[in-house]
């Protein structure tokens, strides 16, 4: 197991991150309780620097360069969360960086990453080109590429979400994660394992976006094909890495409908008056969907909230 | 002074409503401070039960009941937030409420009423319909009727949440209210006035319904006539019993655009990632437009979210 980031690695980077993250709160809900019968602990990443727990693997990757790394700055691909926590990152270790990003990307999201001085290098929407587009920016620059989740420094910096929760909360019965790269996936599965060893870690995806389920169940690493889901943050397909930590770590995956996913983020926004994105929404999708039973347990969900776009209410 | 509810009646109504309520958080936001100049603490509310702090003063109205009056039961007349607050209040004391609500209503409202076992009795959209339709019940059950605002029990209930935020984060420079019928305002006025003396009290409404500024300052309580604002909590005009209160504890009314509202409430949503109501982002609408100085200042408000409808995310 030593390959893996142990407990000693997750608090290391939990003090390293901390001058630059949130403790978020955890919160709770009367009515979601009496719903499904458990007690749903909401960490709240969504109030996390730039809307997001990618916040803390970011950080974690930019403060474990050594300066001389550092100063030739950072590069990524992302559209997501990761793109602003990357250049919000950056900013703050005073160094440059390059995120790729399609063409197609909403301005707002363009917008928040130029927002924290990034320069962004546009690309086609395919994978291929994104990855072409890192590829001459990082041989032009000479930037440290960091990557949204198949890196252990990334993966250990997501840990320290399910760290706090378990360690403000104590152990949960069930920890309930979305899965889509796996970078939280992982993370939350070894601090679980280290802090919380009888907790149930379980991961949830989109039947549209149902890799990491078939994958688990195969024992083979499968790829995304063609996924559609509104919860755009899990569109990716697992990587070896990540693969290997759900295996060795993970206890269950479940996968969840559209319409719940749906019905889940529309409950939140209205009872809780908190705003998560879709894909956060998928592991309480899985709970009213009935395909994780929590009567009577105590339930961890890591909820997010950079992925919203709020205009449509505003038009 | 001795007239109106002084400390110990405050914290005598946040001893009896705390069992029914939740000590709600005081957020900040560091991107906020950034654009105003200022340190603002959002009280909130929208974490409230029934999603507003009239859970506050509905709760203290009806615990000051005695038996004989609470065995008959409560009425009032409410298609927003109070008429929720009234419904759990009984629940929670275990007596019978009727609501009065105009038939346009939404149905999320009606249903939320209905689920805390409340009686819904439908009439015209007019306040002389409701008024009638509440005679009738008051008459025919001998309920007793506990009205939204003008009603010291509501005032000193809703009194409790700047307490709470004065308790909790210190004497703010500034206490920015909505003001609609005034219960808000009366009550933070007042536990302003007792609990944090140097605090300036500020209160804030929409333009399009701007009966407590042209009161303040013609020193006559005017009425809103044809009120027209998307902060739906704020179309009420205030009462001989708050205007009174106004005059004598707030420093200054401000107005606010249209337009600026819904920049707040956007603000709020897209970077705390918290849902409120138009009615709540009045005041910082007022900071945006520069209406309100908090260069270098601690700001406190108080947020609801409960009169939100956001179906419109989920079409």
């Amino acid at each position: 197991m030593e390959e893996f980031p142990g407990i000693l690695e997750i608090r290391a980077a939990a003090d390293r991150i901390e001058p630059w993250i949130h403790r978020t709160p955890v919160l709770t809900c009367a009515t979601i309780d009496a719903l499904t019968g458990g007690h749903i602990l909401f960490k709240c990443e969504n109030f996390q620097k730039i809307g997001a727990f990618k916040m803390r693997g970011a950080s974690n990757a930019v403060l474990s360069l050594t300066d001389e790394q550092a100063a030739r700055g950072v590069a990524t691909h992302s559209s997501g969360n990761h793109a602003q926590a990357l250049a919000l990152a950056a900013r703050l270790r005073g160094i440059p960086a390059w995120i790729v990003m399609p063409r197609t990307a909403p301005k707002v999201k363009r917008d928040a990453v130029a927002g924290y001085g990034a320069e962004i290098v546009e690309c086609e929407p395919t994978l291929a080109a994104r990855e072409t587009a890192l590829a001459e920016v990082v041989a032009r620059t000479g930037a440290h590429f960091v990557p949204p989740f198949d890196d252990l420094r990334i993966i250990t910096g997501q840990a320290t979400a399910a760290m706090e929760l378990i360690d403000d909360c104590g152990p949960p019965d069930i920890l309930l994660m979305p899965v889509g790269g796996g970078g939280l996936m992982s993370g939350s599965a070894l601090a679980a394992y280290h802090l919380a060893p009888g907790t149930r870690v379980i991961a949830a995806e989109p039947a549209g976006a149902d890799d990491a389920h078939r994958g688990f169940y195969s024992g083979t690493l499968q790829e995304s094909v063609n996924p559609k889901t509104i919860a755009d943050g899990l569109l990716t397909s697992l990587s070896e890495l990540t693969f290997s930590i759900m295996r060795r770590y993970v206890h269950q995956v479940v996968t969840v409908q559209e319409v719940s996913i749906k019905a889940a983020m529309r409950l939140v926004w209205e009872r809780m008056k908190i705003i998560i994105e879709p894909s956060s929404a998928v592991p309480l999708a899985a709970i009213l969907e009935g395909k994780v039973n929590v009567q009577g347990k105590r339930v961890g969900l890591i909820v997010s909230g950079g992925n919203v776009d709020v205009g449509k209410m505003f038009e």
